[in-house]
């Protein structure tokens, strides 16, 4: 059983009936096509206001896309240290933007401290060209401990941002899982509390490639389309990207998914408790878990065939497990007994 | 009927099949799957030579990664005047390349005649750093006006694009159209004739998104996995765009699709070439039809709901016609009789 | 004797003796001194408005410069075939902008005709994400071809320019010989003709390193500062920029200096006139002379020493001669009298 | 009197003879006239060894164009926390790198340990395409924090980084107040040792604008030139800044400069530590003093008219004071009898 990663999985099957569907017929090419010319309207739905929708092939594309729309060449882009964006996409917003720069925060389970964001503000001169220009904050929901940010939190960080003119990026390679987790409206989380523009993910929750652009700040829609175009991420059979979002917002696939993902996380981060010896590190908000393990429970585990990844931090053996749409319960409950059996 | 572009397609039943079959199971993410591990032996098959074979989302992905892997930022690209790579992609080699410059040359029904290439290397003197330097040829099968490189005009031109120290690109958006209509093996119009890097697409002839940068020069894989994933194209569901390729190439797929429409195009040349008035602008050897259209013909075609591109030059009214792995000879007749009622 | 280019000359005195009085004491650095702080006023004095002045290293920083802070890097820049930043300066303006791309125009003497700015416009269709976006004309003046653009031709460019969003650049290398020739205000041939940025180099025409880029529209200084640094051209002994250019504009140094070069270019453009078979290519309105020369006449003044460039279009020999502040009479009589006995 | 930076002084008196040398007579341009054809050899004497000598205008641009021949837009590059690389230069490593990524390591007296080198590239996994590619470590010399590396020391990283692949930058800013220092060969502390490039300051010791790029690695030269020209910084009258170079190392006009900075910073250091309350924070090795100064004895030598630039750490007032190839016995014998009194 594989516990590495919630993109280990393959797709959701509504999601594959909406791409079989999509197979037939004639369309107009790059998003000229009917599916396409529903997202808007369709996350604007969900959102609760007006928003734009770039489909694009990664959620490192959405990512660093995004970030090119709010940060020049010479801007700084504050994120935490553990970002997605600052240490897994081998520069892809350096490139996207050409050549910002990403400024690591330190803060407790992932989430960057409105606190700490004010001090690395007040602490860059204004005007002095020796300097980056802090142009953006990415901050990350789910982030990447398994932590979910309360719509307190983002709310002051924004205020912080926008207080120094930064625009607000949010990845949300795993929102739907902090959706589910903190059971608010999506607006709560994103634009009503200051989020400008967001990286949606479906690819990890059911989708095979589904992941966009969410524009908040109508303004930034003046150049994301060229710069979507000069990235290759235009597709020109977009409709197949469309209907897997469409198909993911449909009946509340997303919410479900990511609900059912969340549950067997919360099971197996109780299960593992259980075990002596084991810790875990981060609160188990969403839909990851990450565990010290002992290491008699380490090499049983690895040794009857599980996959996880190794997360270890200052020598002591730590493994990141995420759960996914389809993971089954009982996935769950040999890996708990897997773990105890070895742990007694 | 759309005849627009081969793009305005939906995707063959044998790739959604494979889409499907995809769909179950756990892989291991970024490529590190059993489909995509099969990609290089599979398409070394094809070739006839040992390849690496990079998934990417899009054609214009792919290409802006080839030559970001042959061109430096300071680096010149020659290519044809019409090349998709210096005129539709919205400068995504640019991007890629950080800065490369393309440099358009002329040459009748969309190929670079070798001697253009020599004299254009010829004018650059050498070592002047006031100039970019020569770095790659990039040429495109079949080219943007329908027509096709024979494997002496490609070994001409690698001859002197290598005597130059350039490398060689080739875009293959529409690469099994050629394939089929040359009727030779893949291997001679790519790496024996000198090609070393190439663009590989499959979307236009039945894939929902199947390109891939096939590398020839072994040398040129050092960079080109990085660059990749800093562009945003490493899916994490890796296996889906592998699985399309595969199921492409799987059964000669690939060369029935493209003989089909190569047909289909044939057949509609012919037809339209008895209208009086029409002419075409190009020599049909593929799937494409440039054709100059009498007005009442070209109003008379729109009125009745066919779709198609202008491709105006010169003041006179031209239509591009594009068929397709599953156009219907029915939809070719029906072309063919409603512009000859106009035409008569 | 040389008459390769203008830059081949050492610095004026007035130049030298202001880097002299600068080189003692001590100011603070980066800009932040006396003599740079003056710049603005200074060159607001001349150009009769508000003005920003950037001083940077070499003609080739101010224009990628000035071209990066109005066009994207998905964006257009018109400009003429012959023009420096499309073909001289190594993709100079691609590096600074991130992959812009140039337009090159045709046009006699070097000059765009607005009506073929308007045509190229025309072609380009709106908000087409597949071509780079139209973001800005370049114009030169005086231009690679020794014309210059009257003060009607730049407003009839800018209008068209500004009609469709597109920002206005001027590289004024030789900016001191246009003001001179056409006998305007400074202003006229620049933001009252609706310029909106410049290049004015100042090396040409007697100092060492005097370049800047000047803003006539404010609010294009919001980046250009940030971007001055990162390109590394932000001098740390800034002064001795300073007062380079200090000492250009006072006593109408750049002006007397710019009508000596005019002068002994038209004196050696008549002379050679005169000469059997010497062919003026293109009209000498400024300190630059192009003319098709008899091989003789080529041959022998190679012969005796003289140092030119060749320019040769359409298999004619032909050369470029360039005058300067400090050619002296002598010089030009001795290459009129050598390529008179040479062509008799 | 100001001590805020080595850069607030002029220039030295034998390098504006130099230059007003080189302003008579017309030589050819872009570093094609004899004294920019003399650098190589010069430096090669210097060096000890075979070199390619690059000038361009700023410490800035020379760091960064070292970098961009030694990192690809997908390359790390490790250095000092406190490196200016890293946090002076508005992004100017980005900008030249097109987007590789500055890897700040923590260290003592701001030198980067060998062993924290070996930390870091061990943590990095190897073919990993999700992280940035090690590719060269990038030290100070003097560095930030007015430290010397020894020879060992600078042996010891440089052995770290080949071993792994990476390339060996140093910013000699102040790279002669080092070599004074250390009393040792030029050729010890960088080929010798391993450094493959560095960048060669000379402004803040005694020129205008007198910084090159300096190649060890003859590799190394096949992109530096053009490179150097697309980011403006290939002077056309380039002798300016040859001749600044060649009057800085005739006679050892370079490390008499330097050593009298040393001098005048060790007596200074030697005058403060007897104020009572003043903490010197870092060794005083070079030209630059960090020194923690009771409220007193600041607000007194501002009141005084002394300028210096705060650089405070942890709340504690800090200043830096740095002291050049002109600093007066009686400037700094002021300095300390102000402080004393203060500090009383």
């Amino acid at each position: 059983m594989n516990f590495a990663s919630d993109n280990t999985t393959g797709a959701a099957p509504e999601i594959m009936a909406a791409l079989e569907a999509a197979s037939h017929g004639q369309t107009m090419p790059y998003g000229a096509d009917e599916a396409t010319g529903r997202l808007n309207e369709l996350f604007g739905g969900v959102f609760e206001t007006e928003v734009s929708v770039y489909p694009v092939g990664t959620g490192t594309a959405a990512n660093a896309l995004a970030l090119s729309t709010i940060a020049p060449p010479f801007g700084a882009i504050y994120c935490h240290e553990t970002a997605h964006v600052a240490v897994d996409e081998c520069g892809a917003p350096e490139m996207y933007t050409g050549g910002a720069k990403m400024m690591p925060l330190a803060g407790e389970h992932g989430k960057v401290p409105a606190a700490s964001l004010e001090a690395a503000l007040d602490a860059v001169p204004l005007g002095e060209v020796h300097h980056v220009m802090p142009a953006a904050l990415s901050i990350t929901q789910q982030t990447e401990c398994g932590s979910h940010y309360s719509v307190r939190e983002i709310t002051a960080l924004a205020e912080v941002a926008h207080g120094k003119d930064l625009a607000v990026h949010l990845d949300g390679a795993r929102f739907a899982n902090a959706v589910a987790a903190l059971d608010c409206a999506p607006a709560d989380v994103t634009w009503r509390a200051g989020v400008d523009i967001m990286s949606f993910g479906a690819t990890k929750n059911g989708a095979w490639a589904g992941e966009a652009v969410v524009v908040f700040k109508a303004a930034l829609n003046r150049e994301i389309a060229h710069r979507r175009m000069r990235a290759g991420h235009l597709f020109s059979k977009m409709r197949f990207a469309a209907v897997q979002l469409e198909a993911y917002l449909a009946n509340d696939l997303w919410l479900n998914n990511a609900r059912h993902a969340n549950r067997m996380a919360a099971r197996l981060a109780v299960g593992l408790s259980s075990v002596p010896g084991v810790r875990l590190v981060h609160p188990v908000d969403g839909n990851q878990i990450f565990a010290e393990l002992p290491e008699p429970v380490l090499s049983g585990l690895l040794a009857e065939g599980y996959l996880f990844y190794r997360w270890d931090a200052g020598g002591v053996a730590t493994v990141r497990l995420v759960t996914a749409f389809n993971t089954r319960t009982e996935d769950i409950e040999g890996f708990i007994e897997t773990a105890g059996r070895y742990g007694a």
